[in-house]
């Protein structure tokens, strides 16, 4: 996801004021009420027998909302054009605003329940909520390694346990999907000994499949713990250092131009 | 909660002696001793077998211990005025105390049962522990974006898990509420493959929900802990860069001297 | 686990031909994308029904795979010859292909699932996958002596605890190992209150055996994860050190030449 | 636990040798064999059918390891004398060997079972493992306002749900003592949301007693860790700040002679 902020700073004439109003803070807060309205209507929603007959109150609040979402968008796509889709927060909420215009059908009550995505819309907006997901975001990339090599431990570890165990309890290891949801919940370390006792009532050595797995998978994770903490660190340690670094050369270079007078007057002592 | 002390130096007169009394180290012993005697009176309450006809002791010694408290206060709020509530643990002492003087109804064995925080105040008493509680203060501030961003995540999957799971398990999913609740248990992880396994006996395709809302809630718990670390850290390696730049710049000043004596020989040196 | 490139730089010939192939990229993403053939028809194979009459051709897939993996062992051991086993990777390859080759007797169920071991190769292969590995094992070295305490505590505390509660509690303390078995699910904290509850019902002290364990045990974890974590950072530390002195020491190199040029022109200007 | 050397360097005469055997590499690594040898024994005890009618030999092999533990500690304490006990590991053999002293009567089961903390007198013979222990107990005085103020919130959690949910629960909160080892579950997390979930169906508003206790327990032991961690960190950057600092006066010190031997060949100059 590209952070870029969207606009370049040449554009003017009539569109430049509608974008300094598209990005003012008087704009902004209007969203972020619109946006919190929203997510009461959506909350509300969920308790029925408190709304009564209100319901379509609240579903008229709700397309309202919706209504202004799409229009800020279309006013930004006018505005930005090919530009909107350079930031990766543009796409957030054109994304998530899109879910929300696929017609209801009665089946897809689990697309009408992400209507209550367009809340996260706030992260965007706020600037503070932003720098902490595009934060998480950055982590990701360093962690890539030690993911691929946990998920190959998983599919390693699901294989084997279907194999092995999928037939005396196809409830946990029927299908290489029920393993992995079963060896996902051991690395939580969730309900693992009650898994194992049962296991091993059937295959007394099942313990030297789960703990070895419990232990490595646990200390791969804590890598990946460790790895987010020491990048942290580093660039702690880097800024300090560099700060260091500009005292050490601004005292070295006052020296210099002493020593270089120094040199100076020895030069005119020489030739009188 | 600010950690201002209170009392200003330019205090004096007949207060200034009851100040230094209350400020003393005699005076704060005896309010620990009697914190200390009140909590084990509290204690013992609750075992009402085994102290058999003494329990009207204990509310006496009880009630002498709060009025020691209330006396306390009162002289402090005499002394330091409007001054008092200056510091935000006097805030704290204030509203202990206050609430064990609200008329103890029967039906209101809640607010019975808080006596108890008068304990808390030791905490108020002893610097150390104050010096505990201040610095987990302190840290909160960093933690309120990832926090926003954390309880914007539970809004949303509650409303979410309410609108899917909330017909087919009402005692899990049935009110907002209930949905907050479980998915808090979700996070700490305590029961989430029982809680999974039964909801997706139902729905299928609920592992879809559970395990991406406990792996971003967890990495959000991570970064919330690796951001208090870190800025522990930050502080840390800052002090010792400030140090290093202390030794630099004295180091630095002796060449300087050492130069500037020696231009001065050679300035000798020029007009003889 | 040596972690030694093979391969001498000093080899010719025609073997140098052979030796260029195996290490180049085209010919290790061929082996990549065995692996992940293999892989996918490990996978499938734990699903017969899907399958349903194409097992055999899976079966076909599966050892043409072996073969492929066979043949290139056999050509770096004719290439590298002894040098072949200074790699602790190539070890790990000839090991997990070896298991493979072991006629898979009907009741040897257990080993037929370790084929799936051959889809780690590809940790073998991939360098970013190689050094995460790597990583994880010269951090074991550093918690040698932390895990020996734990080894030694969990001895100790199975003794005791099968010699209390072996009696009343076979399924849980019965043997040694049983017992080892019981304070690991109470060293991860899993189901310990039930544990507990259940032997403080015959045993009404044993809080006092299961609390210090667990904090014990749980406190040396801790230990172990602060080793870890500091000597990363010690790493960092030092590193950021190392800049700093060559910074210093550079800028210190200039003001000497200066000096000492300085003094050369002295030296000149004394005996004119 | 002080962790001072036993002995003093002016020993000499008969004693400096029994000393300089005693604590002479031979000597060590015979205790050492006495001790796995006797955790062996001890091991074994707990498997009676399986040791059969060799049991008398087991207790004669663990009768004569006690002997030789004892043999050490009177021979050290001949030759050491009060120094003994300066040692905070002398204690802890002292003690460990004593509580096998005391004559097992059949009801000392527990006391019997202590015999195998013998097995623990393998860290204080190895230095590497002694050091584990050393660098454990010296982080315990950093945490002990941490500790005083988390052991003031069971006291008063504990006075709180005894009173609130003693008479609905008294299996969990019937007395103090029952409510603290509660309190401690839920602070370990385990099982709590079923404990909540009993509670709620009850006291409906039980959750605001429990989450805040969860949170506030869980954020003051991670203040625990993260103070462990920074102490172990300051170390490692003070380390690292005087590793520079003596560089840099090095440095320095260079550049000043350089600077006194121009200084003097300009005296040299000046007085001709």
């Amino acid at each position: 996801m590209s952070t870029t902020e969207t606009g370049a700073p040449g554009l003017s004439g009539p569109l430049a004021g509608v974008r300094r109003f598209l990005e003012g803070d008087r704009f902004q807060n209007f969203i972020i009420a619109v946006i919190l309205l929203n997510a009461a209507t959506l909350a509300l929603e969920t308790a029925p027998q408190t709304v009564g007959g209100y319901m379509h109150v609240l579903h008229v609040i709700d397309n309202v909302c919706l209504g202004i979402f799409v229009v800020e968008l279309a006013v930004k796509l006018a505005v930005y054009r090919h530009r909107f889709f350079f930031s990766g927060w543009n796409w957030f909420d054109f994304i998530i605003v899109g879910i929300s215009l696929v017609p209801a059908a009665a089946s897809l009550s689990a697309l009408r329940a992400l209507r209550i995505l367009r809340v996260l819309r706030i992260v965007s907006i706020i600037p503070s909520l932003r720098r902490v997901v595009e934060a998480g975001i950055r982590a990701l990339p360093g962690m890539g390694s030690i993911v691929l090599v946990l998920m190959m431990l998983f599919v390693v570890g699901a294989v084997v346990s279907t194999k092995l165990y999928g037939e005396t309890f196809p409830q946990y290891f029927g299908t290489l999907g029920d393993s992995l949801f079963s060896l996902f919940t051991v690395m939580t370390l969730e309900g693992w000994p009650d898994l194992a006792r049962e296991v091993m009532a059937v295959h007394p050595n099942a313990w030297a499949f789960f703990i070895p797995f419990l232990v490595i998978t646990a200390f791969m994770v804590l890598n990946l713990f460790i790895g987010v903490i020491v990048a942290a660190m580093e660039e702690t340690a880097s800024e300090e250092e560099q700060k260091l670094e500009v005292v050490e050369r601004e005292l070295n270079a006052n020296l210099l131009t002493e020593l270089r007078s120094l040199r100076a007057e020895i030069a005119a002592l020489k030739k009188p």
